[in-house]
């Protein structure tokens, strides 16, 4: 294990997995290190605020030199390096999503790279959890994997299981999701 | 409760408490919301990489209008308000910052505020539970309490706690915390 290559997993049914994986990319950021977000999810699940901030973070970048440059790519979104497709399936896009964050996580291009929901995938059987592993075992980065559900062997493997639980939660007390707070 | 004033918690023993918190922020920081961050912290453990995003995001603000204006403070910094003290002790730091935050807590001049460690402040009775809970009863914004060991009349005052558990932690097998991935 490297500790320039740390596999980190935040699971749990509890809120804060994908926005403290966020988080890190801040710091990563701010290091000048080269960041890269890859977002698993249905169109209606993503973070655009997060997209929106760290995008802007990008262009200071660009503009200033400060920070590093920020690649954020979901599969709701289509990834924009696929063909357009109608009809295209999530099993299909998580696939050719997977194709090319495969090749990110060995070639060292980014420093950080962080796979959102990442956990579903695996857990649809849309990537072979065997190969993941494979993958993930000859990674040139960091990479932080959020979703529910983390499967043991991922567990095993990875330098840091983080475990969000839910003591208590907005819903439940049929309190709505909100701009600002939920995306 | 407001809709418009949520209280949200994160403790427990885990990663990604101020995080999480950071992540939210940004999301506010997207919408527009004037977005204040308050660390009651020790100058070896605020979060310095997160900060200069933080302050980038607010310079995007005032100079092009996208997302909302950024206020950061750390009592590890001296606080920038206060007068400057040598030998002004954590106490006296945290209570005086309090002074300041527990207005802005019910001014409703931000919309979200993030309170970062504030519960060591409450476990180590800088800041009096009652008052505390009194203030936060009255909050006309959203605010984000994090820390370890949240007292139980906080939680049960909080529209969401969320309790991070380290099921696994890089630090017991001997890695070191790095810059990017810790700070």
């Amino acid at each position: 294990m490297s500790e320039d290559a740390l596999l980190l997993v935040h699971t749990g049914p509890g809120k804060g997995k994908s926005t403290s994986a966020f988080g890190m990319a801040l710091r990563a950021w701010n290091q000048g290190w080269p960041v890269g977000v890859f977002q698993f999810v249905k169109s209606g699940r993503w973070h655009p605020g997060e997209e929106a901030a760290f995008r802007a973070l990008g262009a200071v970048h660009e503009q200033t030199g400060q920070g590093g440059p920020v690649t954020w790519e979901s599969m709701g979104a289509g990834f924009t390096w696929l063909p357009v497709r109608p009809g295209r399936d999530h099993a299909e896009m998580a696939a050719a999503g997977w194709q090319r964050v495969r090749d990110l996580i060995t070639s060292g291009e980014h420093r950080l790279l962080v796979l959102d929901e990442f956990t579903y995938v695996l857990n649809n059987g849309w990537v072979s959890l065997a190969e993941a592993l494979d993958v993930l075992a000859r990674r040139a980065c960091h990479v932080v994997i959020t979703g529910r559900n983390c499967p043991d062997a991922l567990a095993e493997a990875a330098d840091l299981v983080t475990t969000m639980e839910a003591t208590k939660h907005p819903y439940q007390q049929g309190i709505k999701g909100q701009a600002g707070i939920e995306w």
